[in-house]
C-alpha cells in the first residue's frame, strides 16, 4: 500500500528548501508576478481519494496544459479525422518550431506544440457555436467546478506580444491549414492558454485520461481508445524537447505549462499535479520535474 | 561597336515565338491578369542612348525589384549601420526562408529576401515623415518621371492574402528586429512592391547603380562605394536560389520580380530591363532570363 | 483471462491473406533473399508460458533490434555516464539523420538511431576484451541459447556497401565522439546488426526488459531502474520517425529492424515478437506493425 | 595610371604592424608550423608586369585554392556535363555542409565546397590515366613552373585526420555521386589540397581565368566562356559563408585556402595573390582579406 500523503510531504519538504528554484517566465508580464517560492502538489486517485500539500489550491495560468484539454474536445468532435491536419510525432527539435512547420508544408508535428494547438483551436472554432464560452464550459464540466475562468489580462497580454504565435498562425494559413480567420484563431488560442486553475482542479480535469475517457462525474467524454491515444501523445510530445527525458526519468504521460504547472498520470491509478513557477532551461517547472521524478522513484510507479 | 538595337531585336524575334513561356504568377489575383505573350526589352546606355522593342512601355508590377530601390534609400540614410540588422550573404536556400530566419535569430540573410526587405521597410518608416508618399517621390525623382504610382489594388490584394509575409514580419518582431508596428511595416512593404513601372522607367531608375550613384538627372543619391556594394548584393542575392545560376549564365548584377520584370546592369556601361510575365520554376521570368543570357553571350559583355 | 494463443492465431490468419505485404529490404543483398510471405508471431509471458504461430522459429537478421541489446550492455558497464555522449530524445526527423548529428555537434539524439548505436558500439569495444565474441556471448547468455550467431555474409555485405554508416562514424570521429578507430567500430557494429535470431529467441532476449532487469534464467543483468529507462527509450525512439505513431497505435515499448522483425513488451507481463520481411514506407515491418496494433486492440493491453 | 607597386607597399607596411593577425590553422599539424608573421603580396598583370612584396616567394599549402584549378580541368574535360552532378549555387550555410548535402540528395551546392570538390576529384580520376601525376603536370603547365609539387606530409596528415572529408565522400557514395572508390577519391583530393605554391606561382596559375582561358604561355586551356563561368562561381562561392561579404567589400572573383592564401582577379586586367597564415573566424586569411579590401578601395578597381 503506497503512502501517497507521506510521499508528497517528504518530497515537498525536501524540495521546498532547494537553493535553485528556476526562473519565473517573464515574457508575459502577468506570469512574471508569481513568486518562485510557490509550490504545491495534488494527487487525485482514481478511487476518489485525494492527497495534497503546499499551494495546491492557488490558481495559476495553465498555459500549454490547456492544449491537452482542447485536443480531447477536438477528438470528441472529429476522432481520427484531425490527423489529416497534424501528425503525432515528437518534434524533437529544441529550437526551430516554425522551421519544421515550413519544411513539412504546414503540417504540425503534433497537437501539443504551438502550431498543432493552433490547428486544434481552428477545429474547435469550426464546431463550437460560442467557441470561448463553450470550451470554458467543457473544462468546468469535466472538472465539476464552475469557478474556473479565463484570466483576461493574461489573454490580452499574449494577444499584444505573442508575435511568434502570430507568425505560426499566418504560416499555417499560408499552407491552407486554418479554416477560420487568423485573428479569430489566435483570440481563441490566447484565451484557452489563459485558463486559470489550481492543482486540485487540474487533477480533476485530467481524471478522464486516467479513467478510460470517463470524467470525475462519471460521464464518458471520449472513448477508452481515445484516452489511451491522448496519453501516448502526452508521453511522446508533452514536454517539448524534454519529452524523452521526462519519459526516461519519470515514466508517466503528462503535460507542462510555462506558468509552472505540470500534470501527469498513471492510467487506471492516479493523476498528479504540481505547481512551482520557476522554470528550467527547457521551459518546464524545475521543482515540478524533480518532484515527479522523486515521486515515481519513491513509489516505484510508472508505465514502464 | 556593339549593335544594341540589332541585338535586342534578334533576341526579341527569336524568343517571341518560344513555345514555352512560363507560368504567370497567380497568387496575387491582380498579377494573374497579365498575358504571357507580353514581352519587352529596354536598354538605357550610360551615355544617354536608349534601345527598346516590344512592350517596353507597358507598366507592370515591379514587385521584388522595388527592394533594391528601397535598399538604396536605406543606405543613403544609415550607410553601413543597416548591416547590424541583416547580413549580405546569399540565402542559398530554395525552400525555407522562415527557417533560416529562425535559425539565425531574426537576422535576415540579405536585404533582397522578403525578411530582409521588411527590415529595410522598417528603417525607411523610421526615417521618412510620410513613408509611402516620400518613397514614391524618391522613385519618381531618380527616374525623372512623376507618372509612376502604386497600384492600390495590388497592394490591397497582398495585404489580404500575404500570410507568409505576415508570418515573416511577426517573426522579425519576436526577435526585436522591427522597431515599428508589424501592420505599419507590412502596409509600407505591400505598397512598395505594388509600384508600377514600365521597362524604360525601370532602366532609368537603376541608372544610378551603373553610374557610381548618380542618377539620370545627375544628382548623387548614394556614394560610388555604396553603388558598388549594392551591385555586389544584386549579383550574389538578386535571384533567390537562382542567383548563382544567373551570375554563371548572365554575369551581371540584377534583380527580378514575380511580376515578370528583370533589370540588370553593367557598371559604367548600361542598364537593361526586360518584362515577360511567365515565370520559370524558380519564380524568375522565363523569357527574361533567356533574353539576358542571349544578350551577354551575343555582346560578350559581362562583369566577368 | 486473455486467450493469447487464440488471439495471435486470429491475427495471423487474418493478416496472412493481406494483399499488401510491403517491400523486402534490398539494400543489403542478403536480406533481399527473404520472401514477403514469411510471417511469424511469438509471445513469451513473464510467467514462463509461450504462444507461437507461423514462422516463429525461422532465424532472420535482427538488424537494428540489436541496438537495444547493445545498449543494455553499455548501461550495465557505465550506467548514466553514457548519456554524456548521446541524448535520450526522439530524433523526430524523417530524412536527415546526419544533419541533426552535425547541427548538434556530434551528440546523437538517442542510442537507437544509427549514430547513437555507433557510440554504443564504441563504448562496448572499450570495455570488452574480445568485443565481437563477448557481445555474442552476452546475447547467448540472456537468451539461454548457444546456437545464436552472427551471419558473416550479412556483416560483410554491410561492410562493403554501408556508406552512410561509414559517413556517420567518420562524422562522429570528427567530433571526437568515438574513442576507437572508425574501422574497428564499424566492424563491430556491422556484426552486431548481423545477429540472426528467430522470434522465440528474440522474445527470450527481451525478457529482462519486461522483468525488471532479470533475464530468463533469473540473473540480474541490469537494475530495475535501468530496465525501465530502456523501455522508455524504446517507446519514444524505437521506430524511427514512426515512434509516435507506434506509441499511439500500439502503446508498447518496442524496437523494429529492417530485416522485418519487431519486438515489443508490456512490463511485468509479456514480450511479443513478430517477423514479416515486407516493410512499410517508413522501414518498419508492415504485417508486424498491423499484428501488434491488432494485438493490443483485441487484448486491450498497453502501457496507456 | 595605377601605381600597383606603391599601393601594395603601402598596404603591406600598414598591415604588417597589425596587432591582430588571426589564428594559424592547427587541425593539420603541418599547417600549424607556419608563423602568423608571414605576409606576402604578388600581382601579375595581364600585360606581363609583376609587382610583389614581403614573403611573395615562400611556398605554402594552397589547400582549397586548388579546387578552382581542379574545376578548370574538369570543365576542360566535360564542359557543362559536370553540372549534372553538382550545382552552382552558394551554400549560404555557415555550419552544416553535410546537412545540405543530405537534404539535397547528394548533389553538392557548388564545386568549391568540399563535397563538390570531391565530385570534381572523382571526375578527374575517371579521365586521367595517372590522376595525381597528370593533375600536377597540368598545374605545372599552366604556371610554366616545374618546381611545383605536392607536400606529401600534408597529404598524409589529412588522410589520417580528415574525418569530415571521409564522411562527405561516403555520403556522396551513398547517393551514387562518386564513380570511383571512396579511398581513391580521397587520396587524390588530399594530394590536390596539399599542393605547395608561392604567391607568384599562384598568380601565374590563375592568369588563364583573367585572360579568357589562355594561360601565361598563351595556350588556350578552357574557352573564354568557361573562364567567365568559373569567375562567376568564384565570386558567388569562393569564400564559404563569407562569399557575399567578399563580393561586397572587395568585389573581385577569388578563392581562399586554409593555408592562408587568397587569390583574386579582375578579368582582362590582373591577378593578385596574398599569403598570411593567420585566419579570421570564418577561416579566411585575416590580413589577406584586409589587404584585398584596401587594394580595391585604393585603386578603385572591382568588377562592380
Amino acid at each position: 500500500m503506497i503512502d501517497y500523503q507521506g510521499t508528497i510531504e517528504a518530497i515537498y519538504n525536501n524540495l521546498k528548501q532547494a537553493p535553485e528554484k528556476g526562473i519565473v517566465a517573464s515574457y508575459i508580464p502577468e506570469l512574471s508576478k508569481q513568486s518562485s517560492d510557490r509550490f504545491g502538489i495534488h494527487i487525485q486517485h482514481i478511487d476518489g481519494r485525494t492527497f495534497q500539500i503546499g499551494d495546491w489550491n492557488v490558481p495559476f495560468s495553465i498555459q500549454s496544459i490547456s492544449k491537452v484539454l482542447a485536443l480531447s474536445k477536438a477528438i470528441a468532435f472529429e476522432d481520427n479525422l484531425i490527423w489529416k491536419r497534424m501528425d503525432v510525432e515528437p518534434s524533437g527539435n529544441p529550437f526551430n518550431h516554425l522551421s519544421l512547420l515550413e519544411l513539412e508544408n504546414g503540417i504540425p508535428r503534433n497537437p501539443l506544440i504551438n502550431a498543432g494547438a493552433l490547428v486544434v483551436s481552428d477545429i474547435l472554432i469550426s464546431h463550437l457555436k460560442h467557441p470561448k464560452e463553450d470550451f470554458l464550459n467543457y473544462v468546468r464540466n469535466i472538472t465539476g467546478d464552475d469557478t474556473i475562468s479565463y484570466n483576461l489580462d493574461v489573454a490580452a497580454s499574449e494577444q499584444r506580444t505573442g508575435y511568434r504565435n502570430h507568425a505560426a498562425a499566418n504560416l499555417l494559413k499560408s499552407f491552407d491549414n486554418l479554416n477560420n480567420d487568423v485573428d479569430v484563431v489566435l483570440d481563441f488560442y490566447f484565451h484557452q492558454c489563459a485558463l486559470e486553475m489550481n492543482c486540485a482542479q487540474l487533477s480533476k480535469a485530467f481524471y478522464l485520461f486516467a479513467n478510460k475517457g470517463k470524467c470525475f462525474n462519471d460521464k464518458q467524454h471520449i472513448s477508452s481508445s481515445q484516452a489511451k491515444r491522448i496519453n501516448a501523445i502526452m508521453l511522446t510530445c508533452g514536454f517539448y524537447d524534454e519529452a524523452g527525458e521526462f519519459a526516461f526519468e519519470v515514466g508517466l504521460p503528462g503535460k507542462s505549462g510555462v506558468g509552472g504547472g505540470i500534470v501527469a498520470l498513471l492510467p487506471n491509478d492516479f493523476v498528479i499535479s504540481t505547481w512551482a513557477p520557476g522554470l528550467n532551461a527547457k521551459g518546464n517547472s524545475l521543482l515540478g520535474m524533480q518532484a515527479l521524478e522523486q515521486f515515481t522513484t519513491r513509489t516505484n510507479r510508472s508505465i514502464f
